[in-house]
């Protein structure tokens, strides 16, 4: 098949399969889930061949929706992104130029997350219309998934950025959770409209009279997160990546001590089986494979980040997420998104702190 | 008995009688239960005398501690801390007056905490030796307590005020865990020495040559807080505030779905009773009433924030961590701690942002 540049991009989306703790197993069999769920995609395998190809030989249905391409380098999951944007015929850096050329819509990757942001911003470049890219994710809610950005592309970040976070952010959520009109909040210290610093309420002010207003709700505080209070969570990089994983280790806390309880005494132990069914449904529902594949968004493709760890059932949700952005015609969104934004003007000049 | 300014101070601890939602009643049983832990303190309680006065009438033991002071006002949850500094008249401010003229060793209330804040700064002040004072609290992990700051008191931070988190939570773990050597941890996006922004860069580097050196483990992330990697998490007011509730609202989560999951069939009711005694011992390890008491640290006195909400279990926490501080010569500690930082020399000089 044809695997030259072209106007509609021959592939969906391009695969790293070099990339995570064991690729290209890994990849192989999440590749083998996804061409259920996806049927009509194609997607260039980017990797060693003969490794790969011999691998795909074992997977009639991936086979079918995907082709090989060789790279004769992988990245290590420990490389410095500076040593890693040289090298040139890695399996991430073909994925990546297979993008940038428009030959796929976007590229999902389970390996070096500091390679994958470093050189898609290099590669693919930032959207006209957008400063600079921001990680985001999806979570779990008392309420539904909720979207979180930035996880850490910025960890130093202006009002302009946080704007930027929650036009994204926006675009996302209508793309991959599907809704109409996302609830907005800013992440901060009180909800209070004083409270905070000089940024975040400068954010609020130019996000209350954009076109964003009637779905911004001011200002949110950590538990707000998990409590679903908005469907996009807007904060700077630093915050961002703090709250993640904290919220993750408190949640692995639990686990861990709830593990120790059913497994404590002999009664415990038949509790556990009778409540059995029940606590599955809650495992499958927390199960952070649903939630694996942080994106990079505000770049030209779709860039989608695997969890390294993850087996194949996660590698698949990522290809999922990958998809939908790819479906729903997410950059377009957001370019319209900043266009709206734009025209609201002098408010998206930096804003100036406050007295 | 005498209730004048002395050299030893006459009280152990000044009590807001009519701070948090339930007060006095909840502060009064509290102390009740106080009053089994700590038989030789001495509480002065500040607030309505008629009210508390026959309150205290209708507990035996706390009224053998206790000394009542008519405060004529009390000073609402939601008021402004600019509007309640002017009020002369309220429990909260006759309790810290009495912190400030040696009466007393420190405060605890459980009523607004931006009152509480700004009477402690303005009326105590902060020690000679620190820049500003940092709100911290102790949070369970997988390893023991933890202690965190700065979870507020300053949203903008530079390095040096890192450094003096650190010095703070370094005496405020001896004084409160007993820790004789706690370890240090400087909050961060990653664990690389490159990682985060300058100003974490910069107060890793002063800590590393400084005498908490030994004990100094670098960067940590996010999910270290709940896995106690260190005994002491150190960061910004703005991320430590954001980072509390997230870890907070995702316990909560977890909490609300297990809740669901026992009552959601018979076996799983049936499962929930087997289970139980090992369950009901996991919630009282995380009893979040065991964790209350933010302490507002820096000041020349003990200041404790009991949660608004807490009963008097919660209160009686509070005090527990009040009267630890007092009795370990926690101000002491900081201030020797304190000494040694500014000896190591120019590194306490604020940093020079990295190039």
């Amino acid at each position: 098949m044809a695997d030259g540049p072209a106007a509609q991009p021959a592939f969906s989306l391009a695969i790293d399969a070099m990339g995570g703790d064991s690729a290209p197993e890994v990849v192989l069999d999440g590749l083998e889930l996804a061409a259920e769920r996806h049927p009509n995609a194609r997607f260039l395998l980017v990797g060693d061949e003969s490794r790969v190809g011999a691998g795909l030989a074992r997977r009639r249905r991936a086979a079918r929706i995907c082709s090989v391409r060789h790279a004769p380098e992988a990245i290590p999951g420990d490389m410095k992104p500076t040593v890693a944007l040289r090298i040139r015929g890695s399996s991430l850096r073909i994925a990546i130029d297979a993008v940038a050329s428009g030959e796929a819509s976007g590229i999902v990757s389970a390996g070096n997350t500091g390679a994958l942001m470093a050189l898609s911003k290099i590669v693919l470049k930032t959207l006209p219309e957008v400063d600079r890219p921001a990680l985001a994710a999806i979570g779990p809610s008392a309420r539904g998934d909720v979207v979180m950005l930035d996880l850490g592309a910025n960890v130093q970040c202006d009002a302009r950025n946080l704007v930027e976070f929650a036009v994204m952010g926006d675009a996302f959520a209508r793309a991959v959770l599907g809704l109409t009109a996302p609830s907005i909040g800013l992440l901060n210290v009180g909800s209070e409209e004083l409270k905070g610093d000089d940024r975040v309420r400068a954010a609020a002010e130019t996000l209350r009279d954009s076109h964003l207003g009637p779905n911004f709700r001011g200002f949110i505080e950590g538990h707000d997160i998990t409590a679903g209070t908005v469907d996009v969570v807007v904060t700077d990089g630093f915050t961002g990546n703090v709250a993640l994983k904290t919220g993750e280790g408190a949640l692995k806390l639990m686990r861990d001590l709830l593990r120790q309880v059913f497994t404590s005494s002999v009664p415990a132990r038949l509790g556990y089986l009778l409540a059995r069914p029940a606590l599955d449904r809650l495992r499958e529902w927390m199960d952070p494979r649903r939630y694996n594949g942080a994106i990079l968004i505000g770049l030209r493709g779709v860039v989608v980040k695997s969890h390294g760890g993850t087996d194949a059932v996660g590698f698949a949700h990522a290809v999922d997420v990958a998809m939908d952005m790819v479906t729903h015609g997410f950059n377009a969104k957001i370019r319209d998104g900043m266009a709206r934004i734009a025209a609201a003007a002098p408010s998206t000049a930096p804003p100036v702190p406050a007295p």
